[in-house]
């Protein structure tokens, strides 16, 4: 007999272009099982639990799920919070009172701790509920997960991003440096690699939260690159770090979310220092720096077919997991063996993914330390779909009689 | 009869999404014509007339054309660059020795100078030629034209990027600063008004060029928008001045092209200094800053189609009318009255598009200094093509019984 009750679902953490794939298909997947009686939104995630307030998501008609699914950003609102143990408290007695027997929690490492933080209060206190966390990070970085749905999308914004601007600096020769997010992995900014095609194209140095960063070697390889090619476009993560694994950044913003995390995005201050190192060390006179920011993850334009499709599963499979087991845990995408691309969605227990993350693996980064392998191409090329191929007139130069 | 003689094309100012559907244009109308012998393409505009650099673009095949016309950025590759009068004379040398007797130039208002002193030296010296220059710039801020080639598209990446960031500033509450090109003219931030649908929809605030920029005001606007809606997006324009018309973001940089343009792209200093006054004079604590930087002119995936069309027959109409009169001129795009929208190509002087700008209209802009008119939006919707539309959960509120 599977446990009956209302549902509670919430979005939590940095939103992504697809994370109402998941909300969309949770909702329709919940509709389906006569065990989940109401299905109610939390806004704003942990914040709008705690207050008790939901939004009724059963009678949202077919057609706002169909525009909302394709919509970026958390349609609920999100949070960055994590339930103090009072607060969990609070939140299973909120769900106890109101008979909620399934909480879904969409969102990245934080938010499948928060649900477990909840799933514990609620064994502890011998009140019978499902809690599933389902997967949701552009960073690519949980645990258990071959990817996460919500880095396709950006992945392939910041292909897109780097592509065209290759072209540009191209144009008007100089350095690029392109800032990337990505806290503690560097698998949004290694990304950047897909937009290559010709041997001289953009990226051409990669730097990433894994690999200690010099300011001194990085001086020197980007001259070195602007001697080759007569032009730069350089790749570098938000979350680089120096030999002491300070993030660079960390000492131009001072802000933190409750769960420890600094800010790193939403200022331009990185960049503008990376741009005023090379200036200082090196004899280029034209350089400029741009932060992607918070377009990577919210662009409505650029969205990865493959990746709405595995957030929208993702969230359909986490619901019918909590109805036919009653239990908790958290859904994972692992990627199935042979030539063609495809994912399979296992259950994994919440502490599985919560709280640790992971990097990138050491053979998706080049020996030198400022490139990726042609294993991660490999990895992330089905992930993001097919890019724009950019035309190149062959430049026969014309030799003139003097 | 026509002039009879080799043609040069060049691209200059900052690349757009669609400055080679004019290049593509011009070469494929050219050979056309039997007037025109060789299509020689100058290499980085200006600099590569100087130095004789030309590669051949008559023999480039018609489905390199094909691709280079959708790709952005200049694919001869551009320069900032202005004659000095020694140059012009050394310009005209060559193309006299080679028999070069067309001479295109794709830019915006420094590229039409740059071909009317081309053309004036030509005169001068008594060599007969013909100077078109063909417009594009983002800033859509040349005279006699209702809108130019390259705007259409960087809008529709402007308003595309509001749009995401106003459903992402939604979901995570607090102030989003969005720093848009456009050093005189506020054309391209205006844009940003496009991705509005709902009342409570971003961006709130608009600032432009036109308007003297007063931190004071800008503090206490965003502080009222906050108290209304919970979160505010703001559009800022890298050109916002002070009440004297001194450019904010001069302080920040110092770098000058040959054309007297200070540096304001490239950075993110101008949105970093706004947050931290919004920080400063308010209790505002998430306050997050984004500088679109040069995504806005070279993103491959998100062009307006009227813009290709119209940057594809500008290139064409110009080649055209140098073959048929054998003067010098420019292509101006007028709009044609009536219900539905066109435009029609003129041929202007050069001179009345070089060097001076023009900047929004007064009926553009709101009586409050901070937003756009209804008139704008009509001017601007036909060019940026239709929108994604974002779904909307209605959000209807649970009772819950205590």
């Amino acid at each position: 007999m599977p446990l009956r009750g209302h549902m509670v679902i919430g979005q939590s953490g940095g939103p992504t272009a697809v994370i109402n794939q998941s909300l969309a298909a949770a909702v329709l997947e919940a509709k389906r099982h006569r065990a989940i009686r109401e299905i109610w939104g939390a806004r704003n995630g942990m914040a709008g639990i705690l207050k008790g307030e939901f939004v009724d998501l059963r009678k949202e008609p077919a057609a706002v799920w169909k525009a909302v699914a394709r919509t970026p950003a958390a349609a609920l609102g999100s949070a960055r919070k994590k339930p103090s143990s009072e607060e969990c408290v609070r939140a299973v007695e909120i769900f106890r009172r109101h008979e909620v027997r399934y909480f879904f929690y969409i969102g990245g490492n934080d938010s499948a701790e928060s649900a477990h933080l909840i799933q514990q209060e609620a064994a502890r206190s011998g009140y019978e509920m499902a809690c599933y966390h389902i997967p949701k990070t552009i960073d690519n970085d949980l645990l258990e997960n071959d990817h996460t749905p919500g880095y396709g999308s950006a992945a392939r914004f910041v292909a897109c991003a780097v592509m065209g601007d290759t072209l540009d600096c191209r144009s008007l020769p100089g350095v690029k440096i392109d800032v990337i997010m990505g806290r503690h992995a560097g698998f949004l900014t290694a990304a950047a690699a897909l937009a290559r095609r010709h041997p001289d194209d953009g990226p051409h140095l990669i730097y990433l939260p894994e690999r200690p960063f010099s300011p001194e070697r990085f001086a020197a390889s980007v001259e070195a690159v602007v001697q080759q090619f007569g032009f730069a476009v350089v790749a570098v993560s938000e979350g680089i770090a120096d030999e002491k694994g300070q993030p660079i950044a960390a000492g131009f913003t001072g802000e933190k979310d409750s769960h420890g995390n600094v800010q790193l995005s939403g200022t331009g201050a990185l960049g503008d220092w990376l741009a005023a190192e090379l200036r200082r060390r090196t004899s280029i006179t034209r350089v400029r720096a741009d932060t992607f920011g918070y377009l990577q993850r919210s662009f409505p334009a650029v969205v990865s077919e493959t990746d709405a499709r595995e957030a929208w599963q993702a969230g359909a499979v986490a619901v019918r997991l909590a109805v036919q087991r009653g239990d908790s845990g958290t859904v994972a995408l692992v990627r199935r063996t042979g030539p063609r691309y495809g994912v399979q969605f296992e259950r994994r227990e919440l502490h599985q993914v919560a709280r640790a993350t992971r990097s990138m693996p050491d053979d998706f980064i080049a020996p030198s330390g400022h490139d990726v392998t042609e294993a991660f191409l490999e990895y992330a090329r089905p992930l993001i779909g097919p890019l724009p191929v950019p035309g190149r007139l062959r430049m026969k130069p014309v030799s003139l009689t003097p």
